[in-house]
C-alpha cells in the first residue's frame, strides 16, 4: 500500500501556482488538527479528496467569500507516522503534503528565563555577513545607506558570524526584530510590515540563513526569540489585493487612524467607538490591520507561530504591539502555543507605564474581568521609565531612585514580576546612553540596575559601546550601525580596534555584569529585599540558599552610608567582597562608596 | 430565680473606679463572645465570678503584663435574654454589666452607596449650636476663635440644628470627622488625637448629644457615618501613662517618625525596616501608634466599632490612616464588622494617586499574594488628584481632560468602583475652589462631574458657599468656620442672607446636582460609557433601564461638537432635554455648548 502511494506521488503533477500554509507539518503535536490554506485563482471550486493515509483525515473543505482561498482542515490522530499527504482535486489538481517528526523533546523545550540576558538585535543594522544578498530582483528596495531609515545590507549570516562575540560577552538569547520578508517600497529595513509571514526576507538570507543561524546559536547555548506581528501586515501582502474573505482587513480594508488609547481593552466604561479605534484602526496605512475575529484568520496566525518554533528552534517569542489585537484572539494564540510548548516564553509589548494595564496581559493574573492569556512575560516599561528619571533628577520623596523602588514596589500587581523583562532602552526609543545625556557613569549604573535587579534582562546592542543617537531621536538614528559590522567602519566593536577607551571600558563593564549574573544563582532567580532610598543611593539585596548579594547604587557624590538599617540582610556578615572591584571590604558601622558608582557585595 | 438576682443587684456596691469597656454589650450578636477590659488598680489580682444567667458564661479570666487591667471572655449563647449580668470578686468588688436587647433588624441596616451623597463636616468648625459646652472643665484645651488649629466651638447640637438645610440640599449621608475624646493640650479641635474610645467629647455635647444628632439625623433620611481610627490613640490616652501591656503601643511606646512608605505594605520586596517604619512607627508624638498584633487589643478596636454602630445607630464607618494599622488586623477588624452587618459600608482612607495600591484594599479585590479585606469603600484620591490637573492644565494627549478619563480607565483593577467614594477636596487638603485658582466656572464642572459619575460622591463642608483657603494651605485654615454658624458672623449660608451672588449661585447649581442625582437613578447606578476627551471637552453617559443621560463638560471655549461619534448612546434620540437649564436641544449633527460650561442631557 504505501510503495503503491509513493508511486502515485511520483506520478502526479503538482498542482500549478497553488500556495499552501502551512508550508508542512508535524505528526504528535498537541492540537491534532490542522488548517490548510490553499491559495490559486479559483481554487474554491474544487472538491480535494485525501489519499488514504493512516490516522490522517480530511474533515472539512470550505471557502469565505472569495474563491482564491480555500481552507482544508485536516485531523491528524495520534497514531499518524511522518510521510506525505497527497491531496487531489476533481479537477485533476494534486499537491503533496508534508508530515514531519517532531525534534526531541521539542514540546518540553525551553523558553527564556531570569537565567538568561537577551541581546535586542535590529538585523538589518547589525552586520552585513553577505554583501551579495544586500540587493534581491524579487525585493523593491534596494540598500541604502544614506538615507535615514533606508537598508542597511545587514543580514542573518552577519549575526551568526558574531555569535562567538555574544556568547563571550555572556549573552543567552537573541531577540531579532522581524526578519520576514518585507517587501515594502520604503521603511522595510525594521520589518514590522511583513509580506509573506513564512518568508525570512531574502535580503536577511532567506529562511536557510535564518535556520542556520538559530542551530549555530544552540550550539553556543544560545536561544533566538522570534518577534511576531499578529495585529498587522505589509501592505504588499498578497491578503491586501487578493483577499481571503471580505472582513479579513479591518475597517472594510480602509486606513483608519488608530487611536492609541490602548487602556480602551479593558476600561469597563470604554464606548466602542473608543476600543473600535485602537483594536481595529490602523497604525499606518503601509500596516493593514488584521481581523482576528476570523476564526480561519485567527487559526493561521496560531499555525504560523508554532511552524516557526517547531521548525527553527525558537525558545521565544516576542510579540509586537500586543494589546492592539483582538483580546479574545491574543488569549486563544497565546494558549494555544504554550499548549504545545508548556515551558515556552512569549513575552509581549505593552507600551505604558501603568503598571495595572501591563499586569493585565501577563499570564496568571487574576484579573477582575476574568480575563487570562497565555503570555507569560511582559516588557518593563514603567520600571524603564523609572529608571531613566530616576538617573536624571534630583533626589526628593517621590523622585530620583525612589522612582525605581516605587516602581518595583508595584511588582504585588503582577502575577509573576521575576518573568518580566527588563530593559534599559529598545529599537524604539533613544539609547540609554543618549537619554542619560552621554554620561559613561550613569549608563554603567543603569544596566547594573538592569542585571542585578529581578526579571528578565534585555540589552540593545551596541549598548557595550556607548552607540549613541544624540541629537536625533528617529528611529533611523537610534538603530545605527554596529561597529565593524559594516564596510567603511572605522571601529570594530569586535576586535576593539577603534574604539575609544570610554567604548573598551563599556564593554569590559557590560561583560563583567553579565559574568557576574551569570556566576550567582543568586542575582538570577534570587528573592529581592531594597530599602527606601535615601537621597542618592538605592541598596538592594539579591538573595538563595546559595548566596546574599548587595547591590548599592550611588548616583550622587562620595558617601559614608550607615550600615545599621541593613541589618535583616548582613545577618552579622563581617566582610564582604565587591565583586566589581575584587576588593574585599571589612563591614563596621559604616562603609564608603564613590561618586557615581555601584557596588555588588558578596556578604561573606 | 430572677427576682432574686435583681434583689442582688440593688444590693451590691458598685466597684469604685473599675472602668469596663465595652460599657454594655447586646444580646443576639452574630459573635457570641465578647471581652470586657475592666481598667483598676491591680485589678487582675481579682478572680471574678458570673452569677448564674441563662445563656451567659464567663470563658476566662486573664491579664497582660501589668495588674491594672484584667480581660473577661464573656460567651453570649443565642438563647440569652436582654438583663443585667453581675459580676462579684474574691475581694468582694462587683458591678453590673447590662446585655440590652437589639434594635429591630440592627444587622440588616443598609451601609452607604451609590444612591447617597455625604457631606463631610469637622464638627468643631460647622456650627456652635450650644456655647455653654464650648469649654469643659475637664478638658484641657479650651475655645480660641484666634488661633488657626484653635477650638471654634463647634458641635453637634450645631450640626443637628442644621440637619433640615441638608436635607433640603440633598445630603443623604454626614461623615463627621472624629467627635471623640481629645483631651489634648493642642490641636484637639481636630478629632484625630482620642483619649476615651466610648466617648464622645464634651466639648462636642457628649455621648448623648451624638445619639440626638443621629437619630434627629435618621428621622430625615440621612445616615451618619463615623470616623475610626484603628491606628493610633492620642498622647493623652490612659493607655499611654498605665499601658494594659508592654507591647499595647508600638516602638516600646516612643516615638519614631514614620516614613509614609504605604506600598512597603503590599511590595513583595519590602525589607522589614521599611515595612516597621511604615506600620509600627508613629504620626507625631502627640498620636501613639497601637500594636493590634496584640490579640485584646485587636479584639478591644473591633468590639468599639461594633459598639457604636449598635448603640448609636451608624450607617458606616470612615478608617483614618487605614494602611498604617497592622494589616491582618485590618483584614479582621473589618471582616468581624461586615459578618455582624453584611449591607453595610466602611470606606477607608488611603492617600496615594496609585490605583493598584487603593484597589489591592478592596472587599473582593483578587490580590496576588491573596490579602483580603472587608472593607467595600475606598476614597478615590486618584481621580480626585487627576480632576484637580484636569482642570488646572492645557488639553494633551496625556493631560487635561484625559486625566480623568485614564482615571476612570484604571477601574478595572478594583473589584467594585461603584462603591468608591469620590471627592473633589476633603478636610486634609486646599478646597476645591482654592485648588482651582478661585474659578467659579471650574468648581462647577468639578462638582458636576463628582455628582454626575459613578461613585459615592462626597462634599466637603462649605464648597456650596465656595469656601476658600488662599493662599494657605494649612489645616487649620482650610477647615475654615461655616458661615452663619458662629457669633459674629455676616453672612449665614441657611438664610442666605450676607452670601455674595456667587456664592448663592454655586449653592443652588449644587442643590440641582444633588436633586438631579436623586431623581435619575441612571446618574446613581447607571452603567458608565465614556469617550476619550476631545481637546476641552468630555463626554459621558449613564444608562440603566429607566434613561439614558448624557453629561458633557466643557472646559474650553464655546464649542459646537459632531455628534456622530456618540451613535450607541444616542440610540437615534432626535432630541434631549438639558437638566441643568430645563431647554430641549435638537440632536442634529452637531451641538452647541457654552465656553466653561456642563450639560447633563436626558435623552428623549
Amino acid at each position: 500500500m504505501r510503495v503503491f502511494m509513493v508511486l502515485l506521488a511520483l506520478l502526479a503533477l503538482p498542482c500549478q501556482g497553488l500556495e499552501v500554509a502551512p508550508k508542512h507539518w508535524w505528526v504528535g503535536m498537541q492540537n491534532p488538527d490542522v488548517q490548510l490554506l490553499l491559495h490559486a485563482p479559483n481554487t474554491a471550486q474544487r472538491q480535494w479528496q485525501l489519499r488514504p493515509y493512516d490516522g490522517v483525515k480530511l474533515m472539512r473543505q470550505h471557502h469565505l467569500d472569495f474563491d482564491n482561498y480555500q481552507f482544508l482542515s485536516v485531523h491528524i490522530g495520534a497514531q499518524a507516522r511522518p510521510g506525505t499527504l497527497q491531496f487531489v482535486a476533481d479537477d485533476g489538481a494534486q499537491f503533496d503534503y508534508q508530515l514531519k517528526a517532531r525534534a526531541h523533546d521539542s514540546k518540553q523545550r525551553q523558553g527564556f528565563s531570569s537565567d538568561d540576558v537577551i541581546y535586542l538585535i535590529n538585523p538589518d543594522r547589525f552586520a552585513n555577513g553577505n554583501v551579495h544578498n544586500d540587493n534581491h530582483p524579487s525585493m523593491i528596495e534596494k540598500v541604502d545607506r544614506q538615507a535615514r531609515d533606508g537598508r542597511r545590507g545587514g543580514d542573518l549570516q552577519g549575526i551568526t558570524e558574531r555569535l562567538d562575540y555574544l556568547k563571550r560577552m555572556g549573552f543567552t538569547q537573541l531577540w531579532l526584530t522581524p526578519a520576514r520578508e518585507n517587501n515594502m517600497a520604503t521603511g522595510s529595513y525594521h520589518g514590522y510590515a511583513m509580506t509573506n509571514l513564512y518568508a525570512i526576507d531574502p535580503r536577511m538570507g532567506g529562511n536557510e540563513a535564518y535556520f542556520d543561524m538559530v542551530a549555530q546559536a544552540a550550539e553556543r547555548g544560545i536561544g533566538v526569540i522570534m518577534d511576531m506581528v499578529p495585529n498587522h501586515i505589509g501592505a504588499n501582502h498578497p491578503w491586501v489585493a487578493d483577499k481571503p474573505s471580505r472582513d479579513w482587513i479591518n475597517n472594510g480594508g480602509e486606513f483608519l487612524a488608530n487611536n492609541h488609547r490602548r487602556q480602551t481593552v479593558m476600561d469597563p466604561h470604554s464606548s466602542v467607538y473608543d476600543r473600535t479605534r485602537f483594536n481595529d484602526a490602523w497604525f499606518v496605512p503601509a500596516m493593514p490591520d488584521l481581523n482576528q475575529r476570523v476564526d480561519e484568520l485567527s487559526t493561521y496566525l496560531i499555525q504560523h507561530s508554532i511552524w516557526w518554533i517547531e521548525q527553527a528552534g525558537l525558545s521565544g517569542i516576542r510579540v509586537d504591539t500586543n494589546s492592539y489585537s483582538d483580546k479574545a484572539f491574543m488569549a486563544r494564540w497565546s494558549q494555544a502555543i504554550m499548549a504545545e510548548y508548556p515551558n515556552f516564553s512569549i513575552v509581549g509589548e505593552e507600551w505604558t507605564t501603568n503598571p495595572g494595564i501591563i499586569a493585565y496581559w501577563q499570564r496568571g493574573k487574576h484579573n477582575q474581568d476574568g480575563f487570562s492569556t497565555g503570555i507569560n512575560s511582559m516588557m518593563d516599561f514603567p520600571l524603564q521609565a523609572a529608571l531613566v528619571k530616576a538617573l536624571n533628577e534630583e533626589p526628593g520623596w517621590h523622585t530620583g531612585w525612589v522612582r525605581v523602588y516605587q516602581s518595583l514596589g508595584n511588582d504585588f500587581m503582577y502575577a509573576n514580576a521575576d518573568d518580566l523583562l527588563v530593559f534599559a532602552d529598545n529599537h524604539d526609543m533613544s539609547r540609554i546612553y543618549t537619554q542619560l545625556g552621554q554620561s559613561v557613569n550613569k549608563t554603567k549604573l543603569a544596566m547594573t540596575l538592569m542585571l542585578t535587579i529581578r526579571g528578565i534582562p534585555q540589552v540593545y546592542y551596541g549598548t557595550e559601546v556607548l552607540l549613541d543617537n544624540t541629537p536625533s531621536d528617529a528611529h533611523g538614528d537610534i538603530r545605527i550601525e554596529f561597529p565593524g559590522g559594516f564596510s567603511g567602519h572605522q571601529a570594530d566593536a569586535i576586535t576593539g580596534q577603534g574604539l575609544s577607551a570610554e567604548q573598551t571600558q563599556m564593554q569590559g563593564y557590560l561583560r563583567t555584569l553579565l559574568q557576574l549574573r551569570k556566576q550567582h544563582s543568586a542575582l538570577r532567580q534570587g528573592r529581592m529585599v531594597h530599602f527606601a532610598p535615601k537621597d542618592n543611593v538605592y541598596l538592594y539585596a539579591r538573595i538563595d540558599n546559595e548566596q546574599r548579594i548587595v547591590v548599592i547604587l550611588n548616583k550622587g557624590g562620595k558617601q559614608h552610608l550607615a550600615l545599621a538599617p541593613y541589618t535583616e540582610i548582613l545577618q552579622g556578615a563581617k566582610q564582604a567582597k565587591n565583586l566589581l572591584s575584587g576588593e574585599v571590604l571589612r563591614l563596621n558601622q559604616t562603609l564608603a562608596i564613590g561618586a557615581e558608582q555601584a557596588m555588588i557585595l558578596a556578604l561573606q
